[in-house]
């Protein structure tokens, strides 16, 4: 039987899309890589095919978009931005819901790369190494939205995830609360976890408020989770919460109101996102707004810029985020 | 210049798929058609690619899904529980968003063919007869997933639209009411529009209560719109609304709180869907479960099946539907 391009991947230990690259002579490859995906080739004895390469370096004008979640409600809207520019420049757009996991991801990109996706747009705030390395190795255009890499090798488009924590909290305090308790992201998830955790320090540092690790509790974006983290802020008295989410603000009203407490007379809540879940609540939830769409917009936006080699002014767009106030924080509550 | 798939399509006025199908030989192409297709081929001097064709009859393990909506809080979990089985089969997914639109659509399908996926999913309750007759012209395995086609042509998973209406208009009627608002979906939607009024009809027909048009507003499964539809049947005085979505349902609640009425004390809500909105939102919301996870997990079991040439007991799945009490008719109100 012929050895098929997996055998020699297998051999090479490297990726399926490293082996497309060492054939398609990509400069991304690093020589030890390559002589050793080359040794594979020999002992495996592969043909690779040529007929079958050449289909590959046609444009196909399709992108692939990798999402976390899109039963969040952030994501959906993320989403909705890409396809709007996208179907302004003809491109289609396949999603692949991924869990934030691992191999989940691995296989995605792999599988775009053999469908021959133009490019990827990559969202989720966690990017493993991993991760990395095989967006790296595929050679097409990467953009990443609503996330950034520790290093920023890669184009993105987000907000300043700490700033505005900090504004949120910043915010709280100047509504006169001192006890105020923050339901963060998993402390593994440098953005939504780190990020923000570290704006909600740095607004109380700055107005010389303590701050107390038995008033940051895990919600891990989920509403179960917070609703926990609540009931324990509650027994520290806290008289505000931060929450990381939207979703997780309303969990955190739900266990508040199921506590016998009211929001906001006795407790004050400040979500993130600005999705519809914030409105559509009651109390509607204030909130900071997270450009959900436009991050989507600019994110596809880029990737035509850099698929049709235009000049780029900034490969890291940071948007404008805003506090929006609403009845959680106490605007509006005489209409109740 | 060399004349291409597209040049044949166009000079045949048929999809591009079925002149992939006539290449193939396929059996679901008509005489007629694939008469056309061939003067086409002459006509135009196109030269089929033998060995770019021979690679479209590998199994790519790959399914496609046609989904209305992604940000709707309904169809990701559709396709969470098709996610979760296609993971177990070791089938990857391609989501393509197309707001149900006919375009989008067709494209969509068109690009999955030529990306060859093993089999399509489809979601949407408006399934037009192009989009219909494109999906039985690319000869893979399609399935209809909460949904169906007037003909029942193609396998399918859904709950009974109507008598779930049905249910819930009665239990409105059992608790005293007999002034019963409908917030519907688009009147030219034969399920979520037509099927589910004609369920809200039933009831009030067999509890001899008068059906007055004037009490069933659209509201297009828009919170916006359902809002306003809410603000014309308080006009209309109605001590109950059914709405055919629980965002609709919550839209409506709000409204009736802003015009200065309480759920559950003044008028009952029930929703659709039993979605996350339904529990999280206060008042809760009584609904109808439409099993959305489930619909998903069977439909990807019946694409394993069909794709494995299993037997298969039946084509058009039924699933349970289940009526939810909560606080929007007064179950729990002493909680408050």
């Amino acid at each position: 039987m012929n050895a098929t391009i997996k055998d020699v991947a297998r051999e090479a230990k490297v990726s399926i899309a490293t082996v497309s690259r060492v054939l398609n002579n990509s400069a991304v490859v690093t020589d030890e890589t390559k002589q050793r995906v080359l040794d594979a080739i020999k002992k495996t004895g592969y043909k690779p095919n040529a007929l079958a390469r050449s289909l590959k370096i046609q444009k196909t004008h399709t992108i692939g978009l990798i999402v976390p979640d899109i039963s969040s409600p952030f994501y959906p809207e993320v989403v909705r931005g890409i396809e709007d520019i996208a179907s302004m420049y003809s491109y289609n757009i396949f999603l692949c819901n991924t869990d934030q996991k691992e191999e989940k991801e691995m296989n995605y990109i792999e599988i775009l790369s053999e469908k021959q996706v133009d490019g990827i747009i990559y969202m989720g705030d966690i990017i493993r190494d991993s991760v990395k390395q095989q967006l790296k190795d595929i050679g097409i255009p990467i953009v990443l939205a609503g996330t950034e890499d520790a290093e920023s090798e890669f184009p993105n488009v987000n907000i300043d995830n700490k700033k505005a924590s900090y504004d949120a909290v910043k915010y709280l305090i100047s509504l006169g609360h001192k006890k105020i308790g923050m339901i963060s992201g998993p402390a593994d998830d440098p953005i939504g976890g780190v990020q923000r955790t570290n704006g909600y320090k740095e607004a109380l540092s700055e107005a010389k408020i303590r701050f107390k690790p038995s008033l940051v509790v895990e919600g891990s974006f989920k509403a179960r989770q917070a609703y926990l983290a609540m009931l324990k802020l509650l027994e520290n008295n806290v008289d505000a919460v931060f929450a990381a989410s939207d979703e997780m603000a309303a969990a955190a009203i739900n266990a508040i109101f199921d506590s016998g407490f009211s929001v906001p007379e006795d407790i004050h809540v400040i979500g993130f996102d600005n999705t519809y879940l914030s409105y559509m609540f009651r109390p509607t939830i204030t909130t900071i707004q997270r450009p959900a769409y436009d991050i989507g917009a600019v994110s596809m936006r880029l990737m035509t810029k850099l698929l049709a080699k235009e000049p780029i002014d900034d490969m890291h767009v940071v948007l404008p985020h805003q506090l929006i106030v609403r009845e959680s924080t106490g605007y509006g509550e005489e209409k109740k």
